[in-house]
């Protein structure tokens, strides 16, 4: 990560994205405890004091980089969708757009803050679950469209066919950050798109 | 968490094993970085002098409450096929003891260490990756034992099975840590196996 203390000549009013957007990365890199004060100034390249008096606390400051990312994941959604008339198109952009977004840093800061912040801070947990629920009522919606034009069956059940993609996608995000390439990632979703979109044939077991 | 320093009785010749799977437990609760040694003293009931005397450090200690976790997992695989003659079901009780198991702790201890320490520990990294080809060999070896007893269509790519059960175990395991049900990832998981070891059907998009 490269240190803002070694960039010149950027804009005087950008400051505050620009740290913001350097202790995400920092956070996604090292996680919420493994992330120190100093990891911060070093990162970002303002003062302790500045960090304070601009962001507040480490805990305040998470909470603003992880709404950072949720903005910068539901503008990769957005784009997804327009000039995107298929709507099971619009699926696949979407989600290989979250693999792609892991890819960038050690995984979804989403999903490991899932585990790693979640089961003991409220605040996060329930910043997690708001986003979460967004994210899959637009898949909802887009697999509700994609059965309306008959480019899936009719039988499909919408809310199972989200869970079993979303839990999929976070079972990537764990292997992302431990070294899977997004391009085994990108295989094995799409792999368990056609699984879950598509309709299964009766098998008689022996 | 109950702390041993309120046990009383038990034997003095146990008492390392006891030690290590406390030191386990506290570190499935709070993460690696997040268990501090006070936290541990606290769960073993050992003081610190003894605890690295017996275990070395809290890498070590780590290292060893990783182990110990692998051997439970490693006997609810056994004890998933011993007596259970169809590779089919023997597919559904393994994968469903690892649920159960995630449901003891905040999630899956290995899952979670996947995201907060294999990417910064070559050791830890190595011990999961060891552990992962295990588990997905044992897989591997019912499912194709299931297909030469037509349990399952012949058409299924083996290792592509394995490997989207296994990413969706982890997904499952992160939703664990954050709080979903043990009954809600029995269901899921029950789902996802339908959708791998079943036939899909030609479906013609519009």
């Amino acid at each position: 990560m490269e240190s803002l203390a070694l960039m010149a000549g950027r804009p005087r009013k950008a400051e505050p994205e620009v740290a913001l957007a350097a202790a995400m990365s920092a956070f996604w890199e090292k996680g919420y405890e493994g992330t120190s004060m100093s990891d911060l100034t070093e990162a970002t390249g303002l003062h302790k004091a500045s960090l304070y008096k601009t962001f507040g606390d480490k805990h305040q400051l998470f909470v603003s980089a992880l709404k950072l990312y949720f903005s910068k994941t539901a503008q990769a959604q957005k784009v997804s969708r327009s000039g995107e008339d298929s709507p099971i198109k619009a699926i696949k952009k979407s989600v290989t757009s979250t693999i792609d977004q892991c890819a960038e840093g050690k995984g979804c800061l989403a999903v490991n803050s899932l585990i790693e912040v979640a089961p003991f801070d409220p605040e996060i947990d329930r910043i997690l679950k708001q986003f979460r629920q967004r994210l899959e009522n637009q898949l909802a919606r887009l697999v509700e469209e994609a059965k309306e034009r008959q480019q899936i069956p009719a039988s499909i059940n919408t809310n199972e066919a989200v869970r079993l993609i979303t839990v999929f996608l976070h079972g990537l995000s764990a292997n992302m950050a431990a070294g899977m390439k997004v391009s085994k990632a990108r295989t094995l979703l799409h792999d368990q798109l056609d699984l879950v979109l598509l309709p299964k044939k009766k098998f008689k077991r022996t």
